[in-house]
């Protein structure tokens, strides 16, 4: 993520005490997995690869810093901000995501992930189950131990909420009448809600008050809800080279995706209806590059559907971007505002 | 579990006192499962008829009781012993175990469980994979509540430490190799820790002191590995009416149980071959009442090979009722030892 965006001077220290704090929180990260038997250690290794943009441990420790200018302390310089607490629960909220990444791979049939072989693909199915447990449980394990009692509820309530989220969403497979409300209800427990964790979680424990940490949740809600927008516009329009995973496998696995949902209620009734016949047989022919998969997309992008999305997710960022004016500005707060622009240009 | 049982009368009380706590542990597994998502609270109401031995509820609460006596503070009558964190921890094990029967019976294409049709034969694989994350997220967040810190390492130490163990048998599945050393082991990991953590945080948190939480976190681990061993008996000459579950499923997943091991590590080459075609004709025939499988039960019985298991379990129970000697005579304890009894003569 953050390679992705340019660093304001002003924000120069907070960078780099978060880039240093990366750093640390990939060794708990690894120390935390690391077991005596070589075979689990042999999986672990692998998914160490998965790690990529640590959207959600950078606002965790980007939170810490911005949330330490709202607690009414002495000012620190941001390097003796961030605790051991902070990296514990930085590498906690990486760790619960990292598990559902696993297990959604094996939900969704799912080949490449960051490039690489997904766990499914290579070990199995079982192993990729287990191992997303194995995750969740160091997670947990972890969290017990950072002294920290309230983000281990709000860690276990969020894992709890994205579980609920994610069985929605199944319930709604191949559901081509899910409506916006639906879908945003499924994206902010799904998405949203350990994203939200993660940015109020960073403040709680440097200290901020109630209205701070209500200011990072919120931003976190909006930034995790155009982050998963962002997410459907690339699984339509993206290139599996730059995504580093399959694209085209919401379509094939019957998840309906902000640009279709805007399509479908919009068109008129025999754009519909070929819409519809069109999403059978990409599925049938269960190949994202295949003819079907390919006029679904430039149907999506000549309608207004994808501009639509495009413009939902745009105005998701300004409102994070205004949860934040509510907090003192600092570095660190620059850092978070420019981070959540770079959300809407990634292309992966 | 107690319904297998005789109950000495100097354990009424000490009965009376669990079965009224399993009636609040049902309660409140229940509310925390429990969602405003109605098709996820129809996914968990398949799951809560699931509930079987609550074998580990069970030991949390006896344990507790038992463990009273350890701690060297006023005799109380059982029924007052008894904490909501006790409850709380007794319904976090259940859901613990409870979301690794429904990825187990993912991973095991299992078709029945408790006389019902299991979560991945009528919801599907993805179902199944996130009903048992959102039982593990409930569990950890339930645990994070009830304000005993040492419970939520425990808890996610011995989750670890069962995922480790099922990998560690993943990896050695069709391992007609596996010696006793390493089947131990996993039985150790990935049965024996969560029922031994459940024993020793039972005693825990009625304040037993270091020595007691030892034995009865011994006595759990004790426990825990006849049970697995009656489970490996079962699989093989088990009513599948009276199991409640599939049975042969282990031969059929490539599963190498304690028979089997002793069979293939004694038997001369000519048997020992013998013995390997049929596995292979079995896992190829794929359902355990075909005529292979039968075979081996019938080879595994007339050998040396189920009597061995029967009494490596055997002595285990022994072990068991030794490490209850050291913490003081009670009513609870003479059950826990009843107990221990029961998991040889079980049918299911």
């Amino acid at each position: 993520m953050q390679s992705l965006i340019d660093i304001p001077p002003e924000s120069a220290a907070a960078a780099e005490a978060v880039g240093e704090a990366l750093g640390r929180v990939q060794r708990v990260f690894d120390d935390e997995l690391s077991t005596d038997l070589p075979p689990v250690m042999d999986l672990v290794r692998h998914v160490e690869r998965y790690r990529g943009k640590m959207l959600r441990p950078t606002l965790v420790l980007l939170c810490g810093l911005a949330g330490h200018e709202s607690a009414g302390l002495q000012v620190q310089p941001p390097g003796s901000i961030l605790s051991d607490a902070h990296i514990a629960v930085a590498a906690v909220c990486e760790m619960v995501h990292m598990a559902t990444l696993v297990h959604d791979d094996v939900l969704d049939e799912a080949d490449t992930r960051r490039r690489g072989a997904t766990v499914n693909r290579l070990r199995g199915n079982e192993a990729a189950v287990i191992l997303g447990d194995y995750l969740i449980a160091a997670a947990y394990h972890l969290c017990s131990r950072a002294g920290t009692p309230r983000a281990c509820v709000a860690v276990g309530r969020a894992s709890k909420t994205v579980c609920a989220g994610e069985l929605l969403q199944l319930h709604h497979r191949d559901d081509s009448s899910l409506d916006e409300d639906t879908y945003f209800e499924i994206v902010d427990r799904k998405t949203a809600s350990l994203i939200a964790t993660a940015a109020e979680l960073g403040a709680d424990l440097s200290g901020a008050p109630e209205a701070a940490r209500s200011a990072f949740s919120a931003f976190g809600r909006s930034l995790g809800i155009a982050f998963q927008i962002q997410d459907d516009l690339l699984d339509l329009t993206g290139d599996e080279e730059v995504v580093g995973k399959s694209v085209g496998k919401d379509l094939e696995k019957g998840k309906m995706t902000l640009p279709m949902i805007r399509y479908l209620s919009t068109e008129r009734p025999a754009a519909r209806g070929e819409m519809l016949s069109l999403i059978e047989r990409a599925c049938d022919e269960r190949a994202p590059s295949h003819p079907a998969a390919a006029q679904i997309a430039s149907l999506l992008i000549s309608s207004d559907a994808v501009s639509y999305a495009r413009e939902r997710a745009e105005s998701y960022i300004a409102r994070a971007k205004q949860s934040l004016l509510t907090v003192p500005e600092s570095g660190a707060r620059r850092l978070l505002a420019a981070m959540s622009d770079a959300v809407l240009t990634r292309g992966y």
